[in-house]
């Protein structure tokens, strides 16, 4: 099957440029010296998780339990859970690690870890837990200078079930950065965070095993990973156009787009329709507040991946998207014919399909040349 | 199993508001002696269809081809598909057809429509199909007094497989009004547009079987409906925030929320973060425009569904919802409790999950009586 016979919307990832930024970021982790325990958030697909590992320690981090379950599934079995974990959900982490996953989780609160060490020894639930650092984004994690950060780690460190890991950090604010230099900024305080996290825990005769910290646009622009065990960046393996506006990847990097046909062409309005809306691209602007004329996402060609002049999706209905511009050529894309669509943020829009029509990317015939599937929900 | 034991985040629905929404908009259609034709495109339910075609003539309409096999495979046969048509998507719809399904398709376009006509005669492909007409929103369709309506017409009529079957309109614009007033307006420029289409084409011998229009907002609040056959909301069954702000419902009339689990306390940044982000509620922010403090969605009690203050979630990141609001009480809700969030916009809520947790919505406890499936994807 050819791109032009897939049915549309559907979510294309070209290999070529998904093991092209794979490949950059993983060198980028060896020449420093720690392991990259990439975030699969982002790909939701074993086949990527596989990729994405090579030559590291094999470990993976995700953001859901399902994310845990199905990598466990296959194959995966050092796995991070990077959201805080609630007493409630212990029971299905414990499932996974009575049969064999070496499962971390995420605490940034005393009172929280108590409530799992108490429901763990329950459950009889072994699991690692590091203890989340706030370095700026003000999300979720304690301060690395805060009196409870001791004291949680004490608590874990009590428990017979738990085992208190090490120091987690994710400096989200890198998102909202303006410049290169900004980020280099957020980078390093993303870093002395939980270096500085872990010294103290050390200074308290606690050991701290795992130092991590990482999102894509600072894993690409930190100056210095000096003192990390590890970064656990996502989105670099697609990229996407909100990454693209904070310089961590051109747009030629971006290794996923959505499949569209034009449906309804409306000059006297300035619009063609595709039939890719805010399902199929998700209702997510984060480009768009940085860079003009984005909108929910770029129309490009559908065989070269190379924008449309500035067309772009306006307005995004549950399946119509409103593509406009300053000069839409209605010859070249008359109704029935295909375009792609580059997405401002692929986490989002990815989390739509449950699978990838996997393309190589050169310059041969635009064959599907394999399927992969995602695992979606919670 | 109860919604304190339900994994978070998962999709709730109350029966019994649904049934009053249901109930309400039936009434509504048989009072003016039209059809009423539900948008299955928010419910995606073949237990929503057969609670809300009951009492009419059981045809529905839906948005994609996924919808479209998944309600006939429940039995659903008479199924309007209110997207433009492309002659790519025609060999899935004729093999519907040839299972025994009365499919309608759509076109708004003279060349589109001698291109379906081509293919359906490769195909052998009997369908019906409908004119679109804009009435003001301008996303597709034709406009009543076009020349091309006729001529369009015209090109299905001599078909051997398709059948010209009538004209529809959906006035999205009734999304942005700004008072009742104004949507009353628009209803009756929805109801006209159709109206006087199907007279132009019934005086050029052309017989028009369906005069179709609606949406949630228009079917609510228009003075007439005269001339039409049938309407076709949608997230009347539902409702959400947007619809309360457009006075199509009442806040209380919201039949679907999100449970979700506080994992963080942050205080000194005046939030709290529940486990339902971006990918559990959508990036929508339809209703935000006009409503203050609401952003991603409310958040309400667990057990009655009441808002919680001004609580709302002012930051969705993918699994992160940051809560905040003028007077948080952290301690009625620790790390670990749960909370209800009313959403923005249903449909696009709706579209994370696989299925509905259905709870009875009375004074008792809150047991999920019933599991309801649902069809996402194309």
């Amino acid at each position: 099957m050819r791109l032009d016979q897939l049915s549309t919307p559907s979510l294309v990832l070209d290999r070529r440029r998904l093991l092209r930024n794979i490949r950059t970021m993983s060198e980028r982790a060896q020449r420093a010296g720690i392991d990259l325990r990439p975030h699969l958030k982002t790909a939701k697909s074993a086949r990527v998780a596989e990729l994405a590992t090579a030559g590291h320690s094999g470990g993976i981090t995700v953001s859901t339990l399902a994310e845990a379950e199905y990598f466990f599934a296959h194959g995966f079995v050092d796995i991070t859970c990077a959201v805080c974990m609630v007493p409630d959900k212990l029971e299905r982490a414990a499932a996974l690690a009575a049969r064999g996953a070496r499962l971390t989780v995420l605490t940034d609160h005393g009172d929280a870890a108590r409530a799992l060490a108490s429901r763990a020894a329950v459950l009889d639930a072994r699991l690692a837990v590091l203890v989340e650092i706030d370095s700026g984004e003000h999300r979720t994690g304690l301060a690395w200078d805060s009196d409870d950060l001791l004291a949680t780690a004490r608590v874990l460190n009590e428990s017979r079930q738990l085992r208190f890991a090490g120091v987690l950090t994710h400096a989200g604010q890198s998102y909202g950065c303006k410049s290169v230099a900004e980020i280099v900024r957020v980078a390093e305080l993303e870093r002395r965070a939980v270096v500085d996290a872990a010294a103290r825990l050390r200074d308290a005769g606690l050991s701290c095993d795992r130092i991590s910290a990482g999102s894509t646009p600072t894993a690409v622009h930190a100056q210095s990973f000096d003192g990390l065990t590890e970064i656990r960046p996502g989105v670099y393996s697609f990229f996407d156009l909100t990454q693209a506006t904070l310089q961590s990847c051109t747009v030629d990097d971006i290794a996923i787009s959505v499949v569209a046909t034009v449906i309804s062409h409306h000059p006297e309005h300035g619009r063609l329709i595709i039939d890719a809306g805010g399902l199929a691209l998700s209702k997510d602007l984060s480009a768009a507040g940085l860079l003009p004329d984005t909108g929910y996402g770029w129309i490009c060609d559908l065989a070269t991946c190379e924008r449309i002049n500035d067309l772009h999706v306006a307005i995004a209905d549950q399946e119509h998207g409103y593509v406009t511009g300053r000069d839409i050529p209605y010859d070249r894309l008359p109704i029935g014919s295909r375009v792609r669509v580059l997405p401002n943020h692929a986490c989002m829009t990815a989390a739509a399909y449950n699978r990838y029509a996997v393309i190589d990317g050169g310059e041969g015939p635009l064959e599907i040349i394999e399927w992969w599937n995602r695992v979606n929900g919670w």
